[in-house]
């Protein structure tokens, strides 16, 4: 399918889409950079991937598809260290959680010969690094591809190919669009479950044991949600904050609502909320993204 | 173990514990009440019960174990229907999800030879009515038992023997404790999972039909939280609305500051608070309170 992939960043997805990559052969040459000398290591250690480098430009020459795997907050640093290395026509895509910032950031570069095409594979587990990796952690996941205003439409069939190819359901959508829908699916449920694990528990609590013991009854799901990344989150909340604060107003709103309704102990409009929201449950079961076991769009490891 | 049980009301809990009391031979005889006329045909003709009457006088009439798997909203109503039908020292019990306000409405009784000891089985599925019960229920499930000051202490051990007969790890606490408890271990996350999904999906949106298709990435399984029963709910979040009102207070205050943060896009301050609650997911798992799947406290049928 390529003749050299290149994948800059091997924590959990970047080292995922690796070894569902070479499973797949979805390239002649798979090439990988990553910051850190552990998991370089790793990767070699375990015989991941036989092609680790040290030197970023190395790892990019010659490349047919560049894959970058990072934090979002990392990418500036990531182009300024590979414009110069990129030496013939090559596809970028990225697996980022959030897409204008980073498009924007991107298109600033103008890299000529390039297809910016951005990639957000909709899959993950509360694990991080390489070693949490695995090839199958794409299989019928959503991969939402946005395609940069100058990618040639070959090269964005390329890509759906690509994520196809290691398991993917893809679906193009444009950045902004991306932006405001994982706003609501994915970003705002993590923020408030942050917010419920710090408020449920706090340290110097007299319950703290207790309310550990009795997590169960709902609980200890919001602090498998409240338990990923936080270098990855706190990049999402500064690249998507317009919606995402937009979302939270709303939901702030709603919140006041509620409360409004249990100190009047009012019946009828308790009864109205509780009532509202089976609906929607209704719905995404009919959809087909029910499944029998929750995880918060982590696959199980 | 007993010579006649009652249940008043045979909805999921109810007829869950009518099942894994057959099941286990907890009593030789088990008579059951339920207000609605499907309910009592339903487990007539599907033969989980013989002993279903219409009227609650002559089932709670001999027996030495009374079990309330109503509403709370239901308890006053109950009581005044089978006050003066108890005709021999006896132990009541209930299942209910909040016990101070409860207890204040069964003392108000004041029935004499009677033990009162509030149970609340910490089980469930988002599933209603007694086609969705069953007799595994409570396995493995922790049971808060909070006794009435006049019960006795012998009474006190058989309605933790039953528990534990017919699958519950038991626990008893003060009502007051208890609600407590609750209010931040499953009454916060439920309210807050109501308010996500109200604010990720509204009916009129341009994006509702991209939010239900994509909403693996978090919000299903918040969807799954905010579909039980809103009868329960509104009666949980009107007895125990004092706990409730504070603990949503707390999270609002810690709902501002990350928008605050997210605002001034402060990145020390998101980290800080997205890396707060990985000690405490890290405690949960230590105390072996967690399980391979997540599912908010509810088995899995």
């Amino acid at each position: 399918m390529f003749n050299k992939i290149s994948i800059i960043g091997c924590g959990l997805i970047g080292s995922s889409i690796l070894r569902a990559a070479s499973k797949k052969k979805a390239s002649k040459l798979i090439h990988v950079y990553d910051k850190s000398k552990d998991t370089a290591s790793f990767l070699k250690d375990k015989k991941i991937c036989e092609n680790v480098a040290n030197d970023i430009s190395s790892v990019v020459k010659d490349a047919d598809l560049i894959i970058i795997a990072s934090p979002l907050s990392s990418y500036k640093e990531i182009f300024l260290s590979i414009k110069d290395s990129i030496n013939k026509e090559t596809i970028i895509t990225d697996t980022g959680s959030v897409k204008k910032e980073a498009n924007k950031t991107i298109q600033g570069f103008n890299l000529k010969n390039v297809s910016w095409i951005g990639s957000h594979p909709i899959a993950g587990t509360e694990e991080s690094g390489p070693q949490a990796g695995f090839a199958e952690l794409f299989e019928n996941r959503w991969c939402i591809i946005s395609p940069g205003e100058n990618a040639k439409k070959d090269d964005v069939k390329k890509v759906k190919k690509f994520w196809e190819l290691i398991g993917s359901k893809t679906k193009i959508m444009s950045f902004e669009e991306h932006d405001q829908i994982l706003s609501l699916t994915s970003h705002l449920p993590h923020a408030i479950a942050y917010n419920v694990v710090r408020s449920a528990v706090k340290q110097e609590d007299k319950f703290k044991d207790e309310v550990i013991k009795y997590s169960a009854g709902g609980l200890r799901d919001f602090t498998r949600i409240a338990s990923s990344n936080p270098i990855m989150w706190r990049d999402i909340f500064i690249d998507n904050s317009e919606n995402i604060l937009k979302v939270l107003d709303s939901f702030t709103s709603n919140l006041e609502e509620m409360k409004k309704a249990i100190r009047e102990k009012n019946s009828n409009k308790l009864i109205e909320i509780f009532s509202s929201t089976k609906d929607i449950r209704k719905e995404i079961v009919k959809a087909g993204q029910e499944t029998d076991e929750p995880d918060f769009g982590r696959k199980k490891i």
